[in-house]
């Protein structure tokens, strides 16, 4: 299940490129373009397809509001919308839930909103998620865009249409496959991305890499400097070649009921500890970048990963500044978390697998092998 | 926008197409068959291809629960189910929102319900919603089934995929578009329902006939008592022929963008009744009969129907028990009700406006026109 014969290459990348060919994810009536650029946030021309003539709802948190808020609520204006509303919520993972989606509607049905509104996420991956799932509930169904502005979130979590709210028993349980409209990546808002999260958007590029294109995980290492500097061709460069296997991926497998799957890698042992830690005490890509260290660890145990190759994803992880330590949650509560984990069917837990740097697949190991690998990290 | 020409008789009712011949809804890949009859609880055979092999959730409330779970719960375990579990709500639209919804959720959570667990409605209009939204989000969706066990669900809710909650400023408002896999229209659930409940099913019947189908509107009035006597003949008429209306309009326009709207004719009016009066004081099916014939006064006053039209539709309300005096909520609070309602565009109220009884479509009307009407039936 290797994406690699499906991916070409975006060595011809040209400064004309970065702010005028959109990628496009194809899933017939529900495709949509995907914008990389700077001050995307100005842009009237882009919006006014989707805003011109109704309201439009900014869901954002009390972070990005400050930064950006008002900048894009201005520019809605001037597209042509009919109102603006504001829906700021607190900042964090620990908020992703019921009642701070709730939020969302409470604002919605006092402003008027109706079937025509249009909501814009913008801020990372938990305001994504959940202004998405809102929009995917409210009367069944209303536009939305993404307007994501952490790394994370542009690599990532704003394409593909997963959305959802968190539940005590386990992460993303609840939600919706939900597509936006449309996805405006302003690479200008990394310009205040604090580093601890831009290291979080760096773990899903390299998992990116480490999943289904090799190169591209070398390219993310040479480039790892030059992204801290917030060099704007590094950041594009890796904002465009994630957003393209994100897309062929999604595009080939909406639901995922298949290669979707592979997007996951890292993901049953990362969501195991942002459960386990309490949601908000790591980030996610914090939680994945480390889980995807358990990860390697299992796959070179079962003959899928040389030790070297193990090693350079290690040393990867540890470059970009995320933490390599596993916490100690114990082991029987790190079984017990997973098995809840939405990869699991029919009692069986399902691992995202690497075949080498470069390609994976997804199958089930014994629970036994799965602690051992677990004590290997220093679980106890 | 009549469905006359789409619609064809169904005269031919015999016995044997009494238990052997499905309905079926045209919509792709998520077709589906609409199943009626007698003791379809017990037909292993219709739940094996869905349940065989899968932990299976029975969505139900207090009053259906003492009923009918046990014996569906025998079926399920003998179609192979792996195991089954039980979430009994307590009974009434006052419930339907997200605190019970999120019981579902528990319950699946606690029983490590994964993406392959089928979820079962097991009751009214209620149970059909909140079940049908808990299985399109429990884990971004899973498959569902709906065994309607009133007249209104098996004539009216339990086909069309609209799922959701309440919210306290409006009836329905957070939900999703989700088709069953499955509709069990089990007739035998019919006999222990009671006289006020099998009222609100005719509510749906005469609107059905009301907005496409003359004869069944005649054919419904003749066959009252027969339907009140629970007549298999006449109840299996009733429900397979709003069933075949149903399965049309939805083939043609799942998402409501179009023709769809027509079957929401008298529920701006109902909805409005059912908030303003509070959740659970007026049934469903209660609002909308009154509702109606709000409408109906509009469509007469528009010169859209004759009074002798208007004179028939309110005799079949009355003459099903259904209440016929509009409550006094208030002129102002009806017309704020109403802006609310989910058919409301850019600040226009949408109505359902029928054309002649047997033909309807949608049109907004001036707030003056409609308060006028109003005070005609009595709203001050």
């Amino acid at each position: 299940m290797s994406l690699n014969t499906f991916i070409q290459s975006s060595d011809e990348l040209s400064v004309h490129s970065l702010s005028n060919q959109p990628l496009r994810l194809e899933l017939g009536q529900r495709s949509y373009n995907i914008h990389i650029g700077r001050n995307l946030l100005d842009q009237t021309e882009l919006l006014a397809p989707w805003v011109s003539g109704r309201l439009a709802v900014i869901v954002t948190n009390s972070t990005v509001a400050p930064l950006y808020a008002q900048r894009l609520h201005n520019t809605l204006l001037a597209a042509g919308g009919e109102a603006v509303v504001q829906v700021v919520l607190p900042d964090g993972e620990q908020y992703k839930d019921w009642q701070h989606l709730q939020l969302i509607f409470d604002a919605m049905l006092q402003a008027n909103c109706d079937r025509k509104t249009v909501v814009l996420a913008l801020g990372g991956g938990v305001v994504g998620d959940m202004a998405g799932f809102a929009a995917a509930s409210f009367m069944r169904g209303v536009d939305f865009i993404q307007i994501p502005t952490t790394l994370l979130s542009q690599v990532d979590s704003s394409v593909g249409g997963k959305t959802g709210i968190n539940h005590p028993l386990g992460k993303n349980m609840i939600g919706a496959f939900y597509q936006p409209r449309m996805v405006l990546a302003d690479l200008s808002t990394l310009d205040t991305l604090p580093n601890r999260e831009l290291s979080c958007g760096l773990a899903e590029i390299i998992k990116h890499g480490a999943i289904c294109d090799v190169a591209y995980l070398h390219q993310t290492i040479a480039d790892i400097s030059a992204i801290f500097a917030r060099n704007e061709y590094a950041l594009y460069r890796a904002v465009r070649r994630s957003c393209e296997i994100k897309a062929l991926v999604v595009g080939q497998d909406e639901k995922e009921s298949g290669i979707r799957a592979i997007l996951n890698f890292g993901h049953t042992f990362g969501h195991a500890i942002e459960v386990g830690m309490g949601y908000g005490a790591w980030l996610h890509g914090e939680a994945v970048g480390c889980g995807m260290l358990i990860a390697a660890e299992l796959c070179q145990r079962l003959g899928r990963l040389s030790k070297q190759e193990q090693a350079l994803l290690h040393q990867a992880v540890e470059a970009v500044g995320l933490p390599v330590q596993v916490p100690a949650l114990g082991l029987e509560r790190y079984l017990s978390l997973m098995a809840l984990d939405k990869k699991s069917t029919g009692g069986q837990i399902q691992y995202v697998l690497l075949n080498g740097l470069g390609a994976a697949d997804v199958a089930a190991v014994p629970n036994a092998v799965v602690a051992e690998v677990l004590q290997a990290m220093g679980v106890t």
